[in-house]
């Protein structure tokens, strides 16, 4: 089982308006919803590749019976509490093809439900073959959480992925995880630099054991004891890049977990991460894509000298 | 106990934001929700006046829930449906004060979800002293729906006031319900007038046995067997209209059930709205306003000669 972790989860609404006008009323012609926040999504993919996911984290409120009854093929271990779990709202203008964000903050995580949910993960780290801690940390959660996520999966001998930013990112590489999947602006933050191969040698030697950063549409840079690579798709893709970070996250577990070495592993997220651009829905990915695309991905690097 | 009918009830939800820019990410800063629609703003105003208010109309999904959950001083006499209750969200953008609206469809009602709904209300209406019909009509209700539920009002005695506009209100008023209370524009769509005087005459001689028009910052205009009046708030007011005609309707309703000669009820009404307008948030109404506005309404008009 790979648990992923989302501490600020959210129900994602998209809604599409003819034109978004400022300062008048709108008639939504479509409204679709789903689970959402960053670990979701990458159980999402997960389940998807046939891997067996348990989720948690929190939710709370009529948004998080929402969220919860919206999880499919996933097993649900998140703690509930009594705020409510924000709503993310994407509001695409048809005519332009343009979207606008409105993300809610998230509900105030008390001190005893922080308990109940260390107490929760420490349960299930002992059933993990992996553990992913992602996105960002909900209002009440102490900066340093996923530091001490970091250690108690690292305890247990289960590795884990960190994909998040700022402050709770640099704290939690100190903890020493055995992978870390920050995009270009997270590095660049956590390391002051913005060459994305010294940045990565620099942030393996603030700690975390791997490095995976996503550059996009240039595809992934990998630092690792192993060796170094760097992983790039087939063709510059045109689409919806929501999500497709996240693809990257449940790619790396799913090589992680299957034993693959790092060239499999990259090809497999930059492939998974492609037909998540290319798949109609956002944060869905295009299977067939995927299956064409994963031994198209060019991977060049250099192994460790033993 | 006052009987208010919302079909299309809602979630209505309200965000600030520091600055509303089209095709960009925002930072919720503030989020409130409570239930809405018209018929359940004027439940909430006649509950705040005092008076036994039972709700129905269609309530289901998540949203569903927490409207039923948001309900306060009022009794909970929704319909189930399958499809869930709409949002609407208020996107406030602090710089400027203006308010930019999305307002979800609304659930497809199944004719099995209709004809339950329409036996609910034949039981309530029996126990009612007076019944709302409010807003719009949700997808799947016929468009002669409120004729047909003021139709079974009229057969069990009880009054009824309409608040809807087009085809459902041309349809309904056929019926003769004993009030219907258009604004401007709808009373301007059925009619064909935009002379308010001429107009309400015009929608009496269609079937309402009672026609009160809100002109907005210029009050009311009432024509009903009994007289021809106008009512005019005591001054220009500033600040936010939003539920403001559903405190009409909740006046002139408390009015009609505590048995008050018209003028005294038009004042009610229109101080409650203005009471509406002058409140910090949107849809409630400030008490003390209101019992310091009630005496110094401006009603002139004309009793009917014997």
């Amino acid at each position: 089982m790979i648990l992923t972790v989302t501490l600020n989860t959210a129900l994602d609404v998209t809604y599409r308006v003819p034109s978004l006008r400022p300062h008048t009323t709108h008639r939504v012609t479509d409204v679709t919803e789903r689970p959402g926040g960053k670990g979701l999504n990458v159980a999402r993919v997960l389940a998807a590749l046939g891997h067996e996911v348990t989720v948690t984290g929190f939710a709370g409120g009529a948004t998080g019976r929402a969220v919860r009854e919206g999880l499919t093929g996933v097993t649900d271990a998140l703690v509930p509490v009594t705020g409510p779990t924000r709503r993310t709202i994407a509001v695409v203008d048809q005519r332009t093809g343009d979207t606008t964000q409105l993300n809610e903050p998230g509900p105030v995580i008390t001190p005893a439900e922080w308990s109940a949910f260390q107490e929760t993960y420490e349960g299930l780290v002992a059933g993990a073959q992996a553990v992913a801690l992602c996105g960002s940390l909900p209002p009440g959660v102490p900066v340093g959480a996923y530091a001490g996520l970091v250690r108690t999966a690292r305890a247990a001998g289960i590795p884990v992925l960190l994909d998040t930013g700022g402050e709770a990112l640099r704290r939690a590489v100190a903890a020493r995880p055995d992978l870390i999947k920050p995009n270009a602006d997270e590095l660049a933050e956590l390391t002051g630099s913005h060459e994305p191969l010294r940045a990565t040698e620099d942030a393996r030697r603030r700690g975390a054991r791997a490095v995976v950063a996503s550059l996009g549409p240039e595809g992934l840079v990998a630092a690792a004891p192993e060796g170094r690579w760097r992983a790039t798709p087939p063709a510059r893709l045109r689409g919806n890049p929501t999500g497709a970070g996240d693809s990257v996250s449940a790619g790396l577990l799913s090589g992680l977990v299957d034993r693959l070495p790092w060239p499999q592993t990259l090809a497999r997220a930059v492939a998974l991460s492609a037909a998540t651009v290319l798949a109609p829905a956002a944060g869905e990915f295009d299977r067939a894509a995927y299956e064409e695309l994963v031994g198209r991905v060019a991977v060049t690097g250099e192994v460790t000298a033993a």
